[in-house]
């Protein structure tokens, strides 16, 4: 073994209502421990996994996949060993897959001595997420690389856009314990969408854009909106409606689907709000005797960290 | 007569490349001149027209709709004679109706002692828009009533957001002279769209939100981008590829269709680099013999101006 080294790389939502497959925010309380090995002879290996079940075989496990295609731009002799403390439940919507590919990429970049930007180990990452879902996508990935609340401009090539936000904005997350594979939250989707409904969406976008730059709570949730996806998905969250109206009772901002569900975020300004949605919404999966797990987390600013 | 009053109510730009239906701005150096005489028999009349011809029917005149739906709402025993000094060509893609609706409805507003906030003048104003395009839309509206660089969250209810903009951003605005009635140019458009297209475009209009808040010329040049609607309504304009590319080849950010069109707006920073792009897109009409008005302009802050 030449080197090794161990990263944090956390839990993130994405699409944040009116912002499908382009925003994205990271979270601080959950993610996944991603452990590599630098060793001497070559090829890309899943060593360890504890936590929940992700594949051994690195051919479909997606931090061998991210980690393979960053190797394609930079041969090298040596070979990893990931080992993976997998405590994000795949299938949870809070951005399982890109943890662990992202946290892979980053770790293996460290130890070659950072060949690659953040930008283009989004690029490698991507593949991790073209695995699980089927399609190449960012807006996990962007949060998690860059930290904060980010914006996918483009992905071919990538552009990614940081975005400020209210310094009391708070997230609740609560993930009722039912698996939702995004490629199936995806293949919901129609390829076509009304113009009428992508007007009032990016009508939207563009307002909440503007109330992250200039701190306006009001105007970022009356922007919280989301009448394309979140009608078609929704359906496959059991109590939505429920669980998103008790949050917004009790004074969040806003609340929608997390990612491609099931879980479903809300955020609020202040931690005593956020913890109030939270509660109300864990009373309705309390009294379906649905078992679910709830995290509260302002957003995390750093992404990605070094652990050891 | 009762009173009078003489507004100056200026041209816009609306859509600006990814924001269509919900980002416009304000022009400086072309304006309708609105000019409204309070009386003391009631009803809404259209007095001398002046320069472009509008119709003299009050039901067929956007100004006279405008004020009528505003009188709807505050029945009044006074009439209102509009005399209009039409500047702004119609269907030239910079407004038209937008400034005569708005200059209409905001003279009355005046004379009637402010009984209406902005945000009402631009409801009763949008009367005046769906005579002129068979929808109802304030991209231009609220730029011509608030100034300056404007986002339509929605029109029901009405919430504009007041954007900010680098201070050397000037516009060029080449009007090649062939009419293009709005009615005409959205039924070039589908009333499905891609859902991949539409994801890109609300990438690109984050992104120009953002730029604008952060002064990033940059960024707000690669975020003026249309997949969407400019490739529907580009081929009812003359030569407009090479227009817009003369444009960015002379260094300007950005460039794209102004409203429906046949108007061609370009971006720049700096008044310099404006005029050599307006010069270079100039001559793109005079090798064919077009004939053309051309506007250089910074961003107009104000909106419609009292003048006595």
């Amino acid at each position: 073994m030449i080197s090794e080294i161990k990263v944090f790389a956390p839990a993130s939502v994405a699409n944040v209502s009116c912002g499908f497959d382009v925003l994205g925010f990271c979270l601080d309380p959950i993610g996944d421990l991603i452990h590599v090995k630098m060793i001497e002879k070559p090829g890309v290996h899943i060593g360890n996994i504890k936590g929940y079940k992700v594949p051994k075989n690195p051919l479909k496990n997606v931090a061998s996949v991210a980690v393979s295609a960053l190797l394609k731009s930079h041969p090298t002799k040596n070979g990893f060993i990931i080992n993976i403390e997998k405590k994000i439940k795949p299938g949870s919507g809070i951005g399982s897959s890109a943890a662990s590919s992202a946290g892979a990429v980053f770790a293996v970049n460290e130890l070659l001595g950072r060949p690659f930007k953040s930008d283009k180990l989004l690029d490698f990452a991507m593949f991790g997420e073209a695995l699980a879902s089927g399609e190449y996508h960012a807006d996990n990935l962007a949060p998690v690389i860059f930290g904060g609340f980010t914006l996918v401009r483009s992905i071919n090539p990538i552009d990614i856009v940081s975005l400020p936000y209210p310094p009391e904005l708070i997230v609740t997350i609560i993930h009722p314990k039912i698996e939702l594979k995004t490629i199936h939250s995806r293949a919901i989707l129609k390829d076509d969408i009304p113009l009428k409904k992508a007007i009032k969406q990016w009508g939207n976008l563009g307002a909440l854009i503007s109330a992250l730059h200039t701190n306006n709570y009001n105007l970022l949730s009356r922007s919280l909106q989301d009448e394309l996806i979140e009608p078609a998905r929704s359906i496959l969250i059991p109590k939505f409606e429920e669980v998103k109206n008790e949050a917004l009772n009790q004074g969040a901002l806003g609340s929608g689907i997390s990612g491609s569900g099931p879980s479903i975020f809300a955020l609020s300004k202040g931690m005593a709000t956020a913890k109030k949605a939270g509660n109300a919404m864990a009373e309705i999966y309390k009294s379906i005797g649905l078992e679910y797990d709830m995290y509260l987390s302002p957003i995390n600013k750093v992404g990605i960290k070094i652990l050891k």
